[in-house]
């Protein structure tokens, strides 16, 4: 543990490390996340030290942008093991403030984004974007970093910060790092935890169905319902629950329902196994096919 | 002139002279104004002044926070009067941004405050204090000062920005500068422009409303209903029309409909003559009375 690695709880006292830290001439790089650490949050650190002499990683399961019934009381936690693989990868700074301290009494300012909301989790998750853009806008104003890094899984989310920051005028570059997947092509998520040995193994079929569509794509197939159908149709045959199977423009998430796709598409998906639910995507004429081969 | 003011219209120009300012080790401190600046604007920049050893002022008239049928094409503009003004009263920069750089195309995110704009003019200008909370955020990032000065003329809007600005985590002083009246009683505001003699001068039942209501509560009256009777009878019979005279808690900006005030209350007036909508209000037990005397 480095001599300067803190933890930290109260938001004043993590804005003025950063300001010190910014005193003393370095560039702050922030990660957000919602804690139980995986090798995926761990390569947004390594990519906040790339952009920053100074990272901070908040950790904060944000009762927001859970919608009434789903998961927020039993979303997976563990701070001691997060400061502990966080300080050992190099963070500076690990702010894990209480939901008290985020949201006290009277608070009631809302950063909502619309349009690019209105499709994928934005239609299955009643206010998940607006908890999101809500809670960034408030780490981002904590922390005050130069950089902030998210994941490509939460593909949506990134381009939900990308607006909030651009339309908001925050002078900050967001940076999206490629989704991490285990060898069978499985997202690593905090959710990963929830699932059986039985229910992974179906679970497989997003990774193989979206590295079919690459595979459609490699072959010239450009019908945005072929490559639909070549992650739907496995997705439906293995998921307990499919929330969507989407083509869309990976800029501004328009639904390509029809016809053809340009030289880029976002393939994205959201199934249930059990009771758990993993989203994962990949953007066809940029990102690599998520398992060798395809279905 | 200084040798240093300067006049910008692009956000991330000025965004660089606040930043540029900042290196210097100065403190930034701003005025946000839509422009048609009279001295109520000009004691905002002296407060700035005693805050900052920059001190920025935007000049934007906000579309967004003219509800459809308002006066947003209408609404007076001089920026070159108000940027010599400006430079004689000592600002450092006038940052006045097309509509086209604040909103460009594809802009879909909105700062929403609710519970404090239920009421007053948030129940009167729909959408109003969406596109005020909005533009302010942005003006808040782009300057990124140490203090922003609003005028409590606009109490509601000061309440929102402080609630906004304490919500978000935003690190930043919001300042209250007391109204400025001409020796009538009448509050400034660029609106005054639009008033005949004769609207002009019935237009003075609001500061004696406000006044009398000052009396009352100084002999000794809590009863809401009282008060608010002090100032609604004499602008009702006044004004053309009046969108509402309101005693709030000057906090939470609750309405004290009936009962008895506490030891402060605010007392917020709205109201029509001819064409102009004219805004005033004043904190019974905090404010000086509007005018010597009462009604």
């Amino acid at each position: 543990m480095r001599a300067q690695f803190a933890t930290v709880t109260d938001p004043k006292e993590a804005h003025a490390r950063c300001d010190e830290a910014r005193r003393l001439g370095k560039r702050v790089a922030f990660v957000p996340t919602m804690g139980a650490l995986h090798e995926g949050h761990l390569r947004l650190v390594d990519a906040a030290r790339e952009r920053g002499g100074f990272v901070a990683v908040s950790v904060f399961v944000n009762p927001t942008q859970f919608a009434p019934g789903e998961d927020f009381s039993k979303y997976p936690r563990d701070l001691d093991g997060d400061v502990a693989a966080l300080s050992e990868r190099g963070a500076d700074l690990v702010f894990s403030p209480s939901v008290q301290a985020m949201y006290p009494e009277g608070a009631c300012t809302q950063v909502l984004v619309s349009e690019i909301t209105a499709g994928l989790c934005g239609a299955h998750r009643p206010g998940h974007f607006a908890g999101v853009a809500t809670v960034v806008a408030k780490l981002l104003n904590i922390v005050g970093p130069c950089a902030a890094i998210f994941g490509r899984k939460d593909y949506q989310q990134l381009l939900v910060v990308r607006r909030l920051v651009a339309d908001l005028d925050m002078p900050i570059e967001i940076v999206g790092v490629p989704t991490v997947r285990d060898a069978d092509g499985l997202a690593l998520s905090s959710r990963n935890a929830y699932l059986s040995v039985e229910e992974r193994q179906r679970a497989l079929a997003i990774p193989h169905g979206l590295a079919a569509a690459h595979a459609l794509y490699a072959s010239g197939e450009r019908r945005a319902s072929e490559i639909r159908a070549a992650v739907a149709v496995p997705v439906e045959r293995a998921a307990d629950a499919v929330d969507y199977v989407g083509v869309a423009d990976p800029d501004s998430l328009a639904p390509i329902l029809s016809g053809e796709i340009g030289d880029r598409a976002l393939v994205a998906v959201a199934a249930r196994f059990g009771r758990t639910r993993l989203i994962d995507n990949t953007v066809l004429g940029e990102d690599a096919p998520p398992v060798r081969g395809g279905s």
